[in-house]
């Protein structure tokens, strides 16, 4: 078990600014621990003898020793009292208290002593400006929240203390029920990953929910939460999704927002399961609450409903599912079994005359078959069918069986009986069955979650050494940007070129072309001139003969163009032929919560009209930079579409790994572009490059 | 009013085989009508002279004149049964028993009985197979469902009966209320588009829904709905949207599946809004049922909660709206009524210490500002508001503002009271601020539908003779397929083609080149050989002098491939510069469903692997026709993007035209692919053809 379960499962809490003054936050916490806690519950309150009935105590050290302490005094004085709370030998802290970080300035000031406190002490804090915690371990509500939380497997977390008063409400009212909840608060010294961290260890959690606004290390979080998902499913609401919710958030937080692209691709390689909606929160950790893995992706439907059964099927084939294709002996058993006017084919219609038990024969010989993964039951309300018994028939066959079954009784009030019933043994009732689909949905993402291996980043044998000399080369120069004379960098990390040099005069120029089978392209090379096309920069198919006055033409004209740019040259290069190739763009941008984000797509309109790119975390191993590759629209114009022939995909996901490897080797990398890296039939070739480098990081990249 | 008020609204039901024998479906209509109908109920059996307390008649003829029959007899006596209901003069018939086309051959054969029957007496028959009707008008349930409607102003259409009792059974528990329920069954006679008519001429209907699993005339549907989605919103959740749903569509009620892409087209121009789930469809009809119309897509978030602000913030970027920016004096209203820790920003945290007063003055000021079209109140429950009068709150306001608002009162139980008051004032209460949002977006989608107007087709001038006798060539020919040797086809209706001739002799072929300026194209014309390209059978760049020689190897390579092929001849054409122009596909095929289907995309990758195309049900005007250039992704290419020359968008657009004109001269042509067609700066032409002819057809096609 990890660190926080004290916090979690104290015996003794005391409440540090506990108050009988009628609405204060203070005597609403001091109620709820009153009425529903286990262990022991002590105010704290230096003007009071008494509070609630309870003893009050004038300060921390006076009082009797405590496991956890919630503050709820004064902004100015939460770090005077979390040290001496820190004294006491206490660890685990909720501040309540508001004014910190989200009010700016001042309290900004305040929320960093705070921290200096907590790390003083080595103090567990949640919060500041926290609704509070509680547990279900002990029926601890250690929060000012109005509902107290059933008894369940969820632990749950959110940095919206109101979206966890809305959610208990409605929760109460589903009956379902948690484990731990959490009122993250401003996240001073806890984040979301210690929780993460805590309840992927508690084995009484199956499932861990959570509303983000922000992820503080992005880095930390997947590496944790990758971890916790072999065990333990997460689903997360990570809002800001969109340009307009993304400021709303960071007004709201005061976050620096990531890029959605980065919490998309981090959240994912995490393995964490994302919803977009309440709704989707729970309808997923209601299925992976309760439900054994399908160990295929084939759904059985089961109705006594036409029209709903086609919904269901429509859902299904909406999901990443498929409707299960039934074995002959099962058809076979369907046909025996079930009246003549029946549906025995996927999804089987079993008739508006159906009673629970033909339900139940139904349900019992599709589970038998080898292709079905999961099944739905979606019933309509008949005049012959009891929902108790349908509940109960289902409970008993999904009992018989490793495999997951969810319910659609479609209808309202005669549903909720059997609803009920249902969920106490781990089976979620929807109304619409493409949410019951949904529900199975989740549990096909998590299995292939846990299914997946991912392989280690490879480390390619590079010239570390002679890459840090190019990059510091930025350092003696005006702006921080290198480009094509830098195209070294490449050959340090193995990334093929194309044959060439930067030369600086006309006749080097000529015996590099000399040494180049066939027609040179030449290229101004200033990092004053970013568009180079643009001033005539880059001539293509120049001949042997032409390069001397290429050479001189070139020159001129960036001396035309800007009279003070510096001209580092001009390069000579082999030309590459286009004509059976494919040009790609492989790229990496930092982002703020995740570090660097890799980027892949085909160039030209691919990348910037039709935006088909995919995206992930570095570092990655082989398999992902494949699967970046695999994933964009147009992938099959690498792989030979329309009777080309395929190219030397193997290079495109070797240049992804390598450039994987530069960017985490160098975090003063802040931007690089490969673009195009040229791939043919016979390997690919990076063409050009732009990069960025954060000269003061440069100092600090680490060695090794 | 429509023809069919008395089906709805009578003054006497007759149920032709009602009875009193336990679990009999004649029983359980008789009952419904019994228990819950205003006029007359008048049992038929000629076996009973009582049947539940009611006089009952030997047959229909020594009855009292009835306004609707409702019909359980045996299957093989309901033509009879039919012929004698019309004899008596009454017009609106329910027929409930199943055994008709559902079933397969000797059904479908009485079901054309039926149908024979209806039309000699001009009878309006819901059904076979039907659950039955119900109408609030006059608390009519004719049906054998358990569940009495709700009055209410939504008319409800199902294919399925089921669907009808599951919903009804939830709609009651959520207070949602129906005007009339119509359980279509096989649709013999009154189908979808019967009552779309209908209802758009109710006035007491404000909302159309239905769920269906086909629409028998999409044509007559399209052109229906268009007229009664100015006054009156349809919401239609149209199942067998997935290939597996289809399929499983096709086997609940045996219709042929029309493809997808067709109704969805079809149902977008017929200003039809499509729920994909149980859910959707009454988040959306919720919203349309109560509300006034916005004027503009800005949406005002007034929340006590910042978390569950971004989420909505979240949930309108995902929809067609936005965040509305606010004028500069509703900031500083905002900032003068609001707390100082207020966010005046939109999306307005009103904190959570907020009553229901302060909601109100937030409302107040947004509900002022011209930028807001709609609004949303979302709301966590804290101790200082009271959900009774926040929903007072937000029905005075909205009431004194023709802008739409709904609401999002998060939680369960406590949120249930005020739910249903502000449901009473139209004003639709969701769990989840996505679904409040999607309910807004429905709203400004259906301002959308009525504020088009949607262009007549134009008439171009065109040959129609001249394209009758070339289609008339198929007849002559042993396969129906027309290709390259038709393209006079596109003379005769105005769509520009390159220059040249078919010709079947080299030295006429030296002939037309010399004619042509510069180099030639040469294709073998041969309707046995469909993949010219395969068999060398095209010649790009042909000089004039070669134009002899190309001529003979051609036609030999033809003759190598298939030596009995018919060949046609060689056309030669004028070589089209590629190298500023865009190569596009203009096509059509014939739904069963909605006639003919138009097609653009642009050529090569961007159909055949990115799939990205548009579609629209033909006739179209120019609006649409430039609705489908527009809305592919890939159509910057066409506007000039990456510092092209843009292409004749106009020209492209014209020929859309034209191909939609010639397809509905032409029914016989069942499919036609103008690929490609070339867009450049200067205009378009038209390079190949392919296209299939109905022969059989081609004689009924009209003259004019």
């Amino acid at each position: 078990m990890g660190r926080l379960v004290d916090l979690f499962d104290p015996e003794t809490v005391a409440v540090v600014g506990a108050t009988d003054r009628e609405g204060a936050v203070g005597r609403a916490i001091l109620e709820n621990l009153r009425d529903t806690f286990g262990g022991d519950v002590v105010p704290i309150n230096p003007s009071r003898d008494e509070v609630l009935g309870l003893e009050c105590y004038e300060d921390v050290s006076s009082a009797p020793p405590i496991e956890l302490a919630v503050v709820v005094v004064p902004p100015d004085a939460v770090a005077g009292t979390l040290r001496e709370i820190g004294e006491t030998g206490t660890r685990n802290v909720v501040v309540i208290t508001a004014g910190f970080s989200e009010t700016g300035g001042e309290g900004a000031e305040r929320e960093r002593r705070l921290r200096e406190v907590a790390a003083d002490y080595d103090l567990n804090v949640v919060g500041p400006n926290s609704l509070g915690i509680m547990s279900t371990r002990n029926d601890m509500n250690a929060s000012f929240g109005p509902e107290d939380a059933i008894e369940g497997s969820i632990s749950f977390m959110s940095q919206s203390g109101a979206f966890i008063t809305a959610v208990l409400d409605w929760a109460n009212e589903q009956g379902i029920g948690f484990r731990d909840v959490v009122s993250l608060g401003n996240k001073a010294v806890l984040d979301e990953t210690d929780f993460v961290r805590e309840w992927g260890d508690d084995p009484d959690t199956d499932v861990i929910i959570g509303y983000l606004e922000g992820i503080d290390d992005g880095d930390e979080f997947v590496e944790t939460a990758r971890a916790v998902t072999d065990e333990t499913p997460i689903v997360l609401v990570k809002s800001g999704r969109t340009d307009a919710g993304a400021q709303a958030a960071s007004s709201h937080t005061g976050a620096i927002a990531g890029s959605e692209r980065a919490y998309e691709a981090g959240l994912e390689q995490a393995g964490v399961i994302r919803a977009d909606s309440v709704q989707e929160l729970f309808d997923y950790s209601r299925a992976l609450s309760g439900l054994p893995e399908p160990d295929s992706d084939g759904v059985a439907v089961v109705t006594n409903a036409g029209g709903p059964g086609v919904l269901t099927t429509d859902a299904v084939g909406d999901s990443t599912l498929e409707i299960a294709d039934f074995e002959d002996e099962t058809i076979d058993e369907l046909a025996a079994a079930m009246p003549d006017e029946a549906s025995v084919y996927n999804p089987i219609d079993i008739i508006g005359d159906a009673d629970a038990e033909r339900f139940g024969e139904a349900l019992s010989i599709v589970l038998e078959d080898s292709n079905v993964g999961s099944a739905v039951v979606v019933s309509s309300p008949t005049a012959v069918l009891e929902y108790d018994n349908l509940a109960e028939t289902i409970i008993e066959k999904r009992q018989a069986h490793e495999t997951p079954v969810v319910a659609c009784l479609m209808g309202g009030q005669r549903a909720r009986a059997a609803e009920e019933v249902l969920r106490d043994f781990g089976i979620p009732n929807y109304f619409d069955p493409s949410r019951a689909v949904s529900g199975l949905d989740a549990l096909a993402t998590y299995r292939d979650v846990r299914e997946r291996t991912i392989d280690e980043p490879e480390r390619f044998d590079v010239d570390r050494e002679r890459a840090r000399e190019i990059l510091t080369r930025a350092t003696d120069r005006d702006d921080n940007r290198l480009g094509v004379e830098s195209m070294d960098l490449f050959d340090a990390y193995g990334i093929p070129t194309p044959d060439g040099e930067i030369v600086d005069d006309p006749n080097r120029a000529r015996e590099v072309a000399t040494s180049i089978e066939g027609d040179v392209v030449m290229k101004i090379v200033s990092p004053d001139i970013s568009h180079k096309s643009d001033i005539g920069g880059v001539k293509i198919g120049v001949a042997d003969e032409d390069v001397y006055d290429a050479y001189e033409d070139l020159v001129a004209r960036a001396r035309n163009y800007q009279p003070d740019a510096t001209v580092l040259g001009v390069q000579v290069q082999e030309q590459v032929d286009l004509d059976d190739a494919t040009e790609t763009i492989v790229g990496m941008n930092r982002d703020p919560q995740f570090g660097p984000l890799l980027l892949f797509g085909l160039g030209g309109i691919f990348v910037e009209i039709l935006e088909d790119t995919s995206v992930r975390v570095a570092p990655i191993g082989e398999d992902e930079a494949r699967a970046m590759v695999d994933e964009i629209q147009a992938t099959p114009l690498l792989r030979g579409a329309r009777g080309r022939e395929p190219a030397d995909v193997d290079g495109v996901v070797e240049t992804i790994q390598r450039l994987s490897q530069l960017v985490t080797d160098f975090p003063s990398v802040l931007e690089l572009d490969i673009n195009p890296l040229v791939a043919g039939p016979d390997g690919v070739q990076a063409i050009d490059l732009r990069l960025t480098v954060d000269t003061d990081e440069l100092e600090t990249d680490p060695d090794q």
